[in-house]
């Protein structure tokens, strides 16, 4: 029997995130209706996965339910917020009750962890396209955005760099990727937004923005639209073991320098700021690197890249690039 | 030449609706940061519309910008909200320029004329999907929504219905209906979402819903979220004059009972407030009728409807229910 829209909205995705106090009006009504804080800056972002573009058909739906969340929050860390509220519209070919019910619960799990609540959506049939917007909320005063950088501040980058790209290319689309364990797998299905050190990082640090095109790419945004440059080190580049591997193997620096999808957060910074900056993301426990610094001369610049090791790829990921 | 993601939303989404006071940072980093007012809450919807599935291929890209954002303002009208953002998350086969310009065109006059500014957005390749999401502002004491309709409520629909679903019908889906001069094809592609009407009638009405799915899909869901039941009067319906002529020829009353996309406000308000509303629609020059009564007894029951009037159709429009 067909599940009507009505009912796929009821069964799966009523009650999903955690409750908040600050949700009047949730799923189930023509709009959703929420209490802002006073004071804060709303801060809203919103990501479109597709089928075949962003993901491979046959990808596990409760990844794809985490995924399609986490690259959202991916946006809110880089801006330094607290994450609050999603919406999401997910056009569907079928009604896949299993399939639905995966998906929700990876949703769900990753809503809970940060204190996100679901309070709206729309599913409609077609092509399997999952956009999900978040809201959160930031101090006006410790905005961390793009344009920002300055001469002289410091590139600092969370976490390890190119592994979700890695991992797609041993063939990880949809099963874990040969001889890793499954730790590159869940770097690419199962990014972790870097929720906490965008907090931490807000107020401290110059610009920021989140790894999803590539390295290359993203710190190219910050200094285009700070007018700036940058020169970073390759040999300060955060690798993990089996990215370090793969160079050593075949000379090619191109998947950490280019490859999508870390949603790890580049940030400049005053290098007068390091020791602070250093003491809170060892507060937290997270993995941190100073890659570079911020120059005058437009564009992203590598020292120490060995030549031919950037093969065929010119920059990031990008949807409508040249292939 | 290719033209990237980044361009796309620069040439085409940067300046796009009103420029707003409320916007800290809109179109081109991480998250858009906006401004709430005091005491006021966010209302948000999302909608997603799909080719194939929504509106034909070959559409008019401009009609497609308007409605894409007209549904979306539907259902903040049905909050009786003051629309004040959106965001566009857009999927595309290709980088068609001009489809690009006269989407974007068709977007930005809609939301120039109710003061909405497009602050974010992702622009992404694969089958055109077409997902907005609207947030604007209503008073915590004067909201509308589905769950507060009550025994005795009048029931009143604004505009007249059916139109939109009588213009598909008689071949309208890309080019004029034959023989209706445009109007009903105007109805189709681009609905004019009552704003206007749903401030008014918060504070006034006891629920609210914009008719999407048809007539008797969206009173039954005030009804059954209220726990409540209605009977309308088939004679009472607020008709066009083409749809008029067309029950009249075919005996058929299944469009404006339960075609979609029609976009009008359908209401419940307790008849003492009558005058008031009366009024309010007579000074905004909104056309509206009263069409039935709210009651005890569960479903929604039309008096006066002739034997096999619904011609095959149990139900609205729902994109997963039985076709």
């Amino acid at each position: 029997m067909a599940v009507s829209e009505f009912e796929i909205i009821e069964t799966y995705f009523s009650h999903t995130g955690t409750p908040r106090e600050d949700v009047v009006l949730g799923v189930g009504d023509d709009c959703a209706l929420l209490r802002t804080p006073p004071g804060q800056l709303l801060a809203v972002s919103i990501d479109t996965l597709v089928e075949g573009v962003h993901f491979f058909a046959g990808t596990d739906p409760e990844a794809l339910g985490h995924k399609a969340l986490a690259v959202n929050l991916s946006d809110l860390a880089a801006a330094g917020a607290s994450p609050a509220w999603a919406t999401l519209a997910l056009t569907l070919p079928d009604n896949d009750t299993a399939w639905l019910k995966a998906f929700s619960a990876g949703f769900a799990t990753l809503a809970e962890r940060f204190g996100v609540q679901l309070v709206g959506g729309d599913t409609t049939r077609g092509p399997l396209t999952i956009t999900v917007q978040v809201q959160g909320f930031t101090d006006p005063g410790k905005v961390l955005r793009r344009d920002r950088a300055r001469p002289g501040d410091r590139i600092g980058v969370t976490g390890t760099l190119g592994d979700a790209a890695l991992a797609l290319k041993l063939g990880a689309g949809v099963e874990p990727a040969a001889g890793t364990g499954g730790a590159l797998t869940e770097r690419l299905h199962r990014p972790s937004p870097r929720i906490e050190e965008g907090r931490a990082l807000a107020g401290l640090a110059n610009a920021a923005i989140d790894v999803s095109d590539g390295l290359l790419a993203d710190l190219g945004h910050i200094c285009s639209q700070s007018g700036v440059g940058a020169l970073i080190d390759i040999s300060l580049l955060p690798l993990s073991g089996a990215m370090a591997a793969h160079i050593k193997e075949t000379g090619d620096w191109s998947i950490p320098l280019t490859g999508g999808d870390d949603y790890e957060l580049c940030f400049t910074a005053r290098p007068q700021l390091t020791p602070k900056i250093e003491a809170e993301m060892h507060r937290l426990g997270s993995g941190f690197c100073w890659i570079g610094e911020i120059g005058q001369a437009p564009g992203v610049r590598c020292r120490g890249l060995p030549g031919g090791a950037l093969k065929g790829v010119a920059g990031g990921y990008e949807h409508f690039g040249t292939p």
